[in-house]
């Protein structure tokens, strides 16, 4: 069990990184440390969470993320209940909120939930409350808004990856990360923002204009705006953000139409998963275009600091997002490393929520 | 583990409550309150079936059903197989009864069994006993026949609401419990029936015409007749059923073709859940008109005692059986304590049938 | 835990029984032995594999082989993940590859890999192997070309017969085995002949030709072909195969295009499962027709020794393969107990390949 001062871990819900303090980005961080030590060992199971019951409430269907959670509850010793939309009760009719409270009331200690609309995590979360229960709500991913494991997961992989012995939010200062790609409709994107721009790295967002979010176009950098696209860009402005999410206001936060920019000097780049349904809307030309252009080869990485990772959610596809070799040499990719993490920082979230209650 | 006297519980399947003695509902219903008692421990596991294998046959999907086995399972320390017809061999062209015996042969100890045709989880009980072996079968819901742990949480929810310390079945004498709606197809109305009438309480059965068994039809409560339907119903007599049916006999039995008379003083009322797709074989006029004639009301309730306390098996279709303000309410619905006491229940029937055998 | 001379065990991948050496096929037989007699104490669980994790990587649909797998996992103490194509990011666009190493990263220990087609548990074992991790792969069916755990549970199913103390390869020393139905299409016939003939035991096929593989079709024994179908057939020679397996050459194999001689005198009837949709593509006439020719009856297996059994992989189509009487006749089926093999068989495999781990 992990020896980290969890006694300042007030948290009962993670739903969104928004409104996480950098005392709980390193509690998080040290506590999939030591669980990270745990995977190690010939025996790998805690009993943290024996006899506590994690529900998996998967209504968009998610083998990796659910499988990471399931793993991580059962080296906790925790009893796992596994529910996806396809085979349920919410083809009956019933709510949401109905089929989340009838875990509950079976008893449910944790709900991992996963929905294709954003706010649902948010919702069974305030129910919860309200109802004055004990139950902790984790979001696994709701539809374009947030996906804070998968933030914290890419935090400590690169913090671990500078410092293993004590990954901490300090170590990213002053780092260049890179986010590449579809920012306009990733989860990923969004939650990476939340913890990146608290460790005082410098965030830079390349996307085309098509996949970046309205709110960001008029603070896209002067420079990168040819002479036909100025209309629609505009000057912009370093990580002045407008006040409507203030809250990141002020960060280093800077905004690209084009990748190299992006790339120049960065420590980490972040690529993120395109869906190639966004092909059907007209946001994209095509696949081989937008590797020409967002695609990170080899030559593009060049232009980054020598020592450069690549990281990407997954599940990747080859030759869009990222080039095949790329993804395959581990000199350059962090890409099993996260996956690993992922592990480790679930059972971190999983147990910094649940260790208070039985 | 249980401290009840188990010593005379012979019954080696549960597939029906028509011949369960009171001695077994009291042994289920006191079993399940030492459940109940050790799911409000820390540790909320006990290790009375270690080394079993419980098995979920689900040809038809359940989440809710198959996860309140599993956990029942996983708490007695049982291993868990789940399997769902959809990625069965029954597509393959299989029978039932040789999925069956294929995990029987496999080592399986405990079956659950839901099937959408009755009679199914019986013939595979009926084979496990010719071929001589140990295995048990549990209904968990065949066709529109039974759904005896359904049935028997019914009755340990509202005991365990009477006498916490102590439920059994002879705290129903007299009371008075109204059974609303889809009677016809309902698995869960027969259970309850066999178990509310052997406690002694007075069941009223409350439907449209169209969605009661057409057996009842000649018992319906001449008053409540109006004259346009006489021709239909008849004289009906009180707990008065037809040779066929004989062992509800002289059970404290009324049919109602409406709401009211059932409500009047009642102490418990049950809905059922309403099968939308009913709508389409015309047995409904629309869910609105359904909901003003058989949905629960606040309004309603009034004419009930002040105590009474309402059910549902669920899924529920909020606005259908039951107003949704209702459904929420402490004070009234019961509907999350149903889904507690379904665990507990669930434990001590898997207990009863799977503790001699290894 | 076992007491047999794992120390001669080197086998890292189960992927194919073309290369098992005699000893190996004897140290899974005693192994499993050990592990049929572990099933039948009170606590059927053992320690070996705690706090590993067993994948079950189905890319392919299969409750049975995947049940019995996760229960051997089970009774190993291991933790197990199963993973479904249907829901998974498969269809997201990520290579299998990308799959596997997903569940790499994740601290998989053994990967138990379904497919349907030929050759991917073995490209996931050389990708493994080439990223130097000690990761298993255990190949539970590949399209046509083998399923060797099924092979070796009918091998450790007949050793177990003749006998139960000591089931060993050389048990099966001049028995007459007839493997019988599709065996073009059947990856069980062909792990079933390496094993068998590795044996030392006769082994008969016996199929319509157009269920034989091409390349067979030379060494049908002559006296079997009618005129007409001399021009296709022609003069057979015994166990003598061409080159291109050669290591099958000088095996006791022979090749019928009628059930008859397979059958004379025969110990043991494989029948294999037809897979109906085979007829679509005219290779059969009818299922009739064939149940007429290679259905395998009662009054069929008086050829055969009077001790003889049968088996089959499962799942039976019945009145096809194997007329529905004998199928269910104790006397003649070894159906139940290939089943129950399955299991302990599958312990054996994986704690052989993954004793060495942790």
């Amino acid at each position: 069990m992990p020896t980290t001062p969890t006694a300042t871990w007030n948290r009962h819900h993670v739903l969104t990184l928004a409104d996480f303090t950098k005392a709980e980005y390193n509690i998080v961080l040290q506590t999939a440390a030591s669980f990270q030590e745990v995977l190690s060992r010939r025996t790998k199971k805690v009993p943290s969470l024996q006899g506590q019951v994690v529900a998996n409430l998967f209504f968009e269907a998610s083998t990796r993320t659910r499988s990471s959670f399931e793993l991580a509850a059962k080296r906790l010793s925790a009893d796992t209940l596994n529910f996806a939309s396809a085979t349920s009760s919410i083809t009956k009719g019933e709510t949401i909120l109905d089929t989340a409270k009838t875990y509950l009331a079976m008893g449910t200690d944790i709900m991992v939930i996963r929905h294709r609309e954003a706010g649902v995590p948010q919702a069974i979360a305030a129910e919860m409350d309200r109802l004055g229960v004990r139950v902790s709500v984790l979001n696994a991913g709701d539809g374009q808004h947030e996906h804070p494991s998968q933030a914290l997961l890419d935090l400590f992989t690169i913090c671990s990856l500078i410092d293993p012995e004590n990954p901490r939010l300090q170590l990213l200062k002053n780092k260049k990360i890179a986010i590449v790609g579809d920012i306009l409709h990733s989860r990923v994107a969004r939650s990476n923002i939340w913890s990146l721009t608290a460790s005082g790295a410098q965030v830079h967002l390349a996307a085309p204009p098509t996949l970046l979010p309205q709110l960001f176009a008029d603070y896209v950098k002067d420079e990168e705006v040819g002479e036909d696209e100025r209309g629609r860009g505009g000057e912009g402005e370093r990580g002045k953000i407008p006040n409507s999410e203030s809250n990141i206001q002020n960060r280093n936060l800077f905004i690209h139409w084009q990748l190299e920019p992006a790339l120049k000097d960065a420590d980490f780049v972040m690529t993120l998963r395109l869906q190639k349904e966004r092909m059907t809307g007209h946001l994209l030309p095509s696949l081989r275009e937008y590797h020409q252009m967002f695609g990170i080869t080899r030559t593009k990485l060049q232009l980054c600091q020598p020592s450069v990772k690549v990281l990407h959610p997954g599940p990747v596809n080859r030759g869009v997002e990222i080039s095949s070799d790329l993804m395959d040499d581990p000199e350059f990719s962090l890409i099993p490393a996260q996956v690993t993490s992922g592990v480790a920082v679930r059972m971190a979230l999983l147990y910094l929520i649940g260790s208070g209650k039985s």
